[in-house]
């Protein structure tokens, strides 16, 4: 059944944490007494629909509903995830969460975005303070999966479970801290590059954009991956880590960061940064800003998944998690009747497959069908341990047929029929569609082999059997239109 | 002709240093005393041959030589860029650069790989110091493009342009700092968050493996795109950098960093700091784990490329330059004999293209076959340009034939023929190379649209007459066998 969520303060942090819900199929109540709440949360909202459905190979389930409440009490009614995202003090959030206990359910989490305080702060003078964790997400919301998930000392485990299950249900990462402090962990270090970039920029020894450069041409992109210390273990080289902290180790005593020399925070400063942002971003609006930031977090993700690291590999627990249950991870054994055409692939178009104005590319329509014969080829057996033993199928030929174009985020589908199945050989034809409009064919012939020879050579017989019961079920369906066209051919 | 570079040092960064000069077409001269250089250099070469290579959409030039010398002398003979990576202690830093300068050429670049000395120190005592500056690299210097080029004050501006020339040329991207500061930039911030790291560990606040996760599920991914600076103005969303810094700036106030005040580095410390390390990723070995980085940063370097942003967009630049002068950036009306195939692509197969065994996927294919349809129409005038103004071919259909298979970093060749061409027609006919090896072939039907009504409309007139004159060009050669195969047709 339809979970709830109540998202209380709806800003950039707020409006993710809507987004995010809303996408993964919960009913969000939102609570924000800002006039504009409603048309910031939309612009959010705009923002996550174009690049977060995408993001996994597997389609979300259908959209919550996204209700705006007039009261905290409305709000939290019936919600099992309470996310506190009001202004950074202490005393707002004090009164907040006194306004959310008086009316929500006693089971449900309370989790609150705050970027420093720690849980035992919030829950100072609390009704239930055993109700109140820290879950301070990242923007944005919607496609970073770091939650830091900071339970006060001998808070209830069995609550912290759930908001860790709750939370790895939306494709996110709980960090559950073992013990509070100011900021969690990532805050704490943002804020010392922070306070270190304050100071470059001051003193005139770099500009904002000199700095973000050395960033993202540098660091940026090793740390995407591996972070910090298994960056610096590979640095090591041969020796390793040892190697690389005896290297690195003195430099602590040196005049390497200004440290807890903090700038004075003036007029001057904020102008001086400001200024320097405004000639570095200020040809890009902040919404082109977000999209393009959501292009890249997109596409650099989707790049990680491809290799099964870091966040790519949050993504495909994500992924399987959605497939489970489903016709997607079937075993033909499963399927009772094998007379209609398998679906293989139902996802939503991701933004790295598309051109400039949004249309999926030539190329990828490829790659769908190829995702669509891999899931065949696992449905009949030819999975990953099969490979591993030392057989595949090998595409030999391939027509596509370009019928209609598809827009970014729009959910695909694709049925697969084989025309021809037995001995060395499979015949497949995958349709495309988007809801009942045709969009590509996909004809393909392919070859079992040996991928020791790399030659020709007979499939298992389990494999063979499977596959011969879909050619023999399908030979009664009539011949689809287009297969066996050649290039050019009339029409 | 052929440039020579010395590497006098032959470490993990001197290595990759020689790796990205000789793999661009340098002559690399190594001195490292280590008996152990030798093996080390190869190491980081067989890295760098597997991921560099791939990473832009045209081919490098053909590889230099890499020749190991006896003494610095010998080395630095003939070198117009010398690299200096010896250990990081100033007396060892300043015996070697009077070596280098007692046998160099006096016009020749001498860049220091120094994380933390600067440049007036590097030159105390020099003969020639106007000769030295700080060319401080990011590790694996083959992929990265970060160089953080650091001149002393008043040093020659001629000397100071040659070397950020010399540099991109290397598809690096030298960010030139305008003040001498102890460890420049990156490595600034770089100890700031080591320094708040270490106390984290040391503390029992968060493992390594929890900051590293900290980091690459949440800011380390933003990062890798738009730094600092940039990303915090959009996460002010509508109001901007003021409103964040407004919204963070007492924060700096805060207890949220540690910063000046520096762990004990004691053997306790560093043993705590391996041991997590060890068992975060000690289940990879280290040359395992290379292979890995680099696997994620070609990915993710060319998932940004197609973005066109950042690091990716840096790429972009650099194969405009390798294109220069070439086939590949060439028009119809330069072609004089158009009766042969046309080159279109010409390009090394990359990480992301392959699958866990190395072979180029079968989507990939069609990528290779689609830019290279891409680059035709641009050779033919339907460019960037033009299509701006309205119109472009689409595909209808495609056929492909998987002849062979092929390796990551293998050089493919396309060769495009036109087999017909009028109207609002195109017909193309790619075949794919390794050397004279086939791998595949692509058989495409376009047509040209308005991208305003999506429907068929005829070219302009210089696109007709340039696609004309080929296909009647092309029509002299004879048939390719294949053409007008359909899937599955008798062999």
């Amino acid at each position: 059944m339809t979970k709830i969520a109540a998202i209380i303060g709806g800003g950039v942090i707020g409006g993710g944490w809507a987004a995010r819900f809303a996408l993964n199929g919960w009913e969000v109540q939102v609570f924000d007494p800002d006039p504009q709440a409603e048309r910031k949360i939309a612009e959010v909202l705009a923002n996550a629909r174009r690049s977060m459905p995408g993001l996994t190979d597997v389609a979300l389930p259908a959209e919550g509903g996204l209700r705006f409440c007039t009261s905290i009490a409305q709000a939290v009614e019936g919600a099992v995830w309470i996310q506190e995202s009001v202004p950074e003090r202490l005393e707002v959030k004090h009164s907040t969460l006194a306004e959310i206990q008086a009316a929500c359910d006693a089971e449900a989490v309370i989790g609150s975005s705050t970027s420093g305080f720690k849980p035992s702060e919030l829950r100072a003078g609390s009704t239930r303070p055993d109700q109140i964790m820290v879950a301070h997400p990242f923007n944005p919301v919607y496609l970073l999966p770091l939650v830091e998930l900071v339970p006060a000392e001998g808070q209830d485990g069995a609550l912290v479970d759930r908001a860790k299950e709750l939370l790895t249900g939306l494709g996110m990462y709980p960090l559950h801290l073992r013990k509070e402090i100011d900021a969690h962990v990532a805050d704490r270090l943002l804020e010392a590059v922070w306070r270190e970039s304050l100071w470059l920029v001051k003193d005139g020894i770099a500009t904002t954009e000199e700095i973000d450069d050395a960033i993202r041409y540098g660091f940026g992109i090793r740390w995407a991956q591996m972070g910090l210390f298994e960056t610096y273990r590979v640095a090591g080289g041969e020796a390793g880590m040892k190697h690389f902290m005896s290297q690195f180790g003195p430099a602590l005593k040196w005049p390497w960061t200004k440290l807890m020399d903090v700038p004075e925070f003036d007029e001057t400063l904020v102008d001086l940064i400001a200024g320097q942002s405004d000639a570095q971003s200020g040809a890009y609006g902040i919404r082109d800003l977000e999209r393009i930031r959501d292009n890249n977090l997109v596409a650099m993700m989707r790049a990680l998944k491809q290799q099964d690291w870091g966040a790519g590999r949050l993504m495909k627990q994500h992924e399987a998690a959605l497939r489970a249950g489903t016709v997607l991870e079937a075993r033909a054994a499963d399927i009772d009747d094998p007379s209609q055409p398998v679906p293989t692939v139902h996802r939503a178009v991701p933004l790295d497959w598309t051109d400039y104005n949004g249309h999926m590319t030539e190329a990828k329509y490829l790659q769908a069908f190829a995702d669509a014969t891999d899931r065949f080829m696992e449905l009949i057996g030819c999975d990953a341990a099969y490979i591993a033993s030392g057989g595949s199928f090998f595409t030999a030929e391939t027509h596509i047929r370009h019928v209609d174009e598809v827009h970014a985020g729009a959910v695909i589908d694709i049925r697969t029929r084989v025309l021809l199945g037995g001995g060395k050989k499979m015949h497949l034809w995958h349709e495309m569609y988007e809801g009942d409009r045709l969009l590509a064919t996909g004809e393909h012939f392919l070859l079992h082999v040996s991928l020791e020879t790399r030659k020709p050579s007979d499939p298992s017989p389990k494999i063979a059997a499977a596959l011969t019961r879909f050619a023999q079920a399908h030979a009664a369906l009539p011949m689809p239109e287009g297969v066996g066209r050649f290039v050019g051919a009339p029409r």
